[in-house]
C-alpha cells in the first residue's frame, strides 16, 4: 500500500479464503468496476493454453468488462472440457453474484497445473468476495492471487489528463515460469481513464512489451499468462486518439506502472538474492541485442556465478558467443556497474574492483558488442539453492 | 579401465601434472600416434572459438596428425594474440620433444575462460608428458583432462572389419557447459582402422549428431568444444568406401563409442542425481521431435521436478507448449517408465503408481504428439542443489 495516494475511481476488488491453498490463506479475488469499462488483454504465447486463458481471449475481443475473477493454487490448466465448463461457470456465479452479464466477466487461475478445480468450494465462496468488495480492497486482492511469491504486489501511478486526474492500479503475482514473450505471470490493471477500445489495447501491448515481455527468471512460460487491463472512464477526461499527447502522456504512465510490477515479480522471484540489469548496447540490430541479453540473462552459468558473486565474465562471453547474434568476439566489452572487466575481447585485469560490485544486491551487467547502435535492457535474477528448494518440493 | 580389452595398435598416452589444477592433480595430457594418422575434427559452433579451437580447426583441413596436447584447468579462451601465440608453443613445444612437425600436432585446453596459460609450466612438463607416453596410458590422459568431472571417461570398442581386428578407443571431459549443438565438451578418439579423410570425417559426423549431440546438462555451450578422431590404419584392413558395408560396421562402432561417452558425460553432469532419457514421438517433423525433446530437457522447471522426484507433467506440458513445434495440446500423451500419467492431454490419474518411478536413478520420459511419425531423443540431467553449489563457486 502506498500512502496518500487514492485508487482509480468506481473500483472495488476483495480477496477471501477458498480452501484451494492450505494454511486458511487467501486464494479468491475478485475485481469489480461499477461503471462498464472497455478491456485490453495480453496472453501467453505458448501453445497450451489454460482453459481460463481461452474463454478471456474470446470473451476480450467483445472490448467490454465489469468483473475478473481469480483464484489462485490451481491453474485449471489441461484439463480438457470440464476445464472450460468450470471457468464459464466461475465466471457465470460470480456474474450472478454481483447481478451483470456472465459475457463481461473475466477469469483466471494460477497454480498446479492439471488438476479440477475444487468447484464447490469455489462456488459457495464467490458471494463472500462480492460481499466484502471495497475500494480499499486491492491489499486483500493482491495476496489472494499469489502463489510462490513472497509479498503482493502493487502499484498505483497518477496524472493528470485533459485536466482531469487520472489513475492507474495495478496488482500482479510472478515468482516462477517468468520468461520473456509475454511472461509467465498474472496482472490486473484497472483505470479510470476515459479512453477507446483501440486506444486501450495499443497502449497495453507497447507497455507490456517494454516491461513485462523484459523479465526472465528461470525462461520458462506459462500455461497461464494473462494481462488485463480495465478502463472505466470515470476520470471524465475527453477520450484521446493515439496521437494525441493525452495518449502518450497515458501511455507514459501505464509503462512506468508496468516496469514497477515486471520489476517487483523479478525481485521476488524465486530464490532470488540479487537483482540484474543486463544492458546489450553496440549491436547492428535491435533484436541482436534482444537475443543477447536474453541468453546472458537465461544462462544457467551466468545465474550460479552471480549467486556465487563471481564476476565469471567467461560465462558472458561465451552465452554472448552461443546467442546467434552478430558479434566479433575480439571488439567485446562488459562492465559491471561501469566497472569494465574486458575491453576488446580480453580482460582488463580490473577483477579486483569488480569484486566488491558484486556483493551488491543490484547490479548492472552491460555488455557492448562496439558493432552498431542498437540496445535492449532485460532484467533477471540469480539462481539459488532457494531456485532448487522452492521448484523440487512445490506440489509437495 | 576394461578388462580383458586391447587398445588400438600404434598409439600411446600419458597424463602428468604440471601445476594448473590445485592439489598434484593431473592437468597435462599427451595422445600420440607412431604412424602418421589420418584426422577428422568437430567443433564448437560457439562464434566465441578460443585459440586452440581456431589453430585446430585450420590444421585439421590439412587431414594428418600425429600429437594432441591437451591441458585442464585454463581453457586459453579470451585470450587474444597472445592466446593463440600460447597455443602454437604448445604444439610446437610438444612436437619438438616428439620429434615431429608442429603442423602435425594439435592442441586442446578446458578450464576457466579468460586467464593466459602459464607456459612455463606447460613447457617444461611437456618433456615429461612424452616420457611417460605408453600403450596403456589412457587412464592417465583421461584424468588429465578432467575439469569438474568427478569421474574420467574412457570407453573401447572392437570390431572385426575385411577380416582384421579393429580397435577403437576414446576418452571425453564434460560435466558442466554441457548442450547439444556439438556440445560444450572434449573427446578424444583413436583407432587403428585404415579409413580415408573423407570417410573418416562422414563416420564421425554421423557419430557425434547421434550422441554428443544429444545430451544437454544446462544448455550452456562452451568455447572450447572439440571432439577429435585420429585413425592411423595400423589395423590392416582395406580401406572402405562410404557405401561399402565395412564402412557401416565402423560407422557403427563410432556410434555405438561416442554414444557410451556422452552417456558417462550425461551420467556425471555437475550435481546430478538422475539420467533422464527424454523421447518426443508423433511429431510432424524430426525438427519438431528434436526441438521440443531440448525444450524439455533445459526447463529448469522439469529438472527441478525430477530432482524432486515429482511426476510434475504440467511443467513438460507447458515446455513442449513453448517449445515453438506444430503441436496439439488435446492429444499429448506422457509416459513416465511406459506409464502414461496423460493421454489426450488430461490426466489419467495414475500419478500414484509414478511416485515410484520417480524415485529410479535412470527413467525415460517419452512425450507423444500423436501428429506424426518422426521422433528423437536427448539425454539429460535433473537440478540439484550440488549443480548450484558447484557452479556458484567454481573459481574460488
Amino acid at each position: 500500500m502506498e500512502e496518500g495516494v487514492r485508487y482509480p475511481l468506481g473500483f472495488k476488488s476483495s480477496g477471501v479464503a477458498c480452501g484451494i491453498k492450505k494454511g486458511g490463506k487467501k486464494d479468491l479475488a475478485l475485481i469489480y468496476s461499477e461503471a462498464p469499462a472497455v478491456v485490453a488483454g495480453v496472453f501467453t504465447r505458448n501453445k497450451v493454453k489454460a482453459p481460463p486463458v481461452v474463454l478471456d481471449m474470446e470473451r476480450v475481443k467483445g472490448g467490454c468488462c465489469r468483473a475478473i475473477v481469480i483464484n489462485s493454487g490451481n491453474a485449471n490448466a489441461c484439463t480438457g472440457g470440464r476445464g472450460m465448463r468450470d471457468a464459464d461457470t466461475m465466471s457465470a456465479v460470480a456474474a450472478r453474484s454481483l447481478g451483470i452479464d456472465k459475457e463481461s466477466v473475466l477469469v483466471s487461475s494460477t497454480g498446479v497445473i492439471g488438476a479440477f478445480l475444487p468447484m464447490g468450494r469455489i462456488k459457495s465462496y464467490i458471494p463472500a468476495a462480492v460481499d466484502t468488495l471495497s475500494p480499499c480492497g486491492w491489499g486483500g486482492a493482491a495476496e489472494a492471487i499469489m502463489t510462490t511469491d513472497t509479498r503482493s504486489k502493487l502499484a498505483v501511478e497518477e496524472g493528470r489528463i485533459g485536466g482531469k486526474t487520472v489513475r492507474i492500479l495495478g496488482i500482479a503475482k510472478g515468482a516462477g515460469m517468468i520468461a520473456p514473450d509475454m511472461a509467465t505471470m498474472l496482472a490486473f490493471i484497472v483505470t479510470d481513464m476515459a479512453i477507446g477500445k483501440f486506444a486501450l489495447r495499443s497502449a497495453l501491448k507497447s507497455a507490456v512489451d517494454v516491461s513485462f515481455n523484459r523479465i526472465t527468471v528461470d525462461g520458462d512460460s506459462s500455461t497461464n499468462d494473462t494481462v488485463l487491463l480495465l478502463a472505466n472512464g470515470l476520470a471524465g477526461n475527453g477520450k484521446p486518439g493515439v496521437k494525441d499527447g493525452s495518449f502518450r502522456v497515458f501511455k507514459g504512465m501505464l509503462e512506468r506502472l508496468c516496469t514497477r510490477l515486471a520489476h517487483m515479480i523479478v525481485r521476488d522471484g524465486e530464490g532470488a538474492t540479487k537483482f540484474v540489469e543486463i544492458e546489450v548496447g553496440g549491436a547492428r540490430t535491435e533484436s541482436d541485442a534482444q537475443r543477447t541479453a536474453r541468453v546472458i540473462a537465461n544462462s544457467l552459468l551466468v545465474k550460479t556465478a552471480f549467486f556465487g558473486e563471481d564476476a565469471n565474465w567467461g560465462r558472458i562471453v561465451a552465452a554472448v558467443g552461443r546467442s546467434g547474434a552478430d558479434i566479433e568476439p575480439d571488439k567485446i566489452g562488459i562492465y559491471f556497474d561501469g566497472v569494465p572487466v574486458v575491453r576488446a575481447g580480453t580482460a582488463t585485469g580490473k577483477e579486483g574492483e569488480v569484486a566488491d560490485i558484486m556483493k551488491r544486491k543490484e547490479i548492472k551487467l552491460k555488455v557492448d558488442l562496439k558493432l552498431g547502435k542498437k540496445s535492449a535492457v532485460i532484467w533477471t535474477t540469480d539462481l539459488s539453492y532457494d531456485y532448487v528448494r522452492i521448484n523440487a518440493s512445490y506440489r509437495s
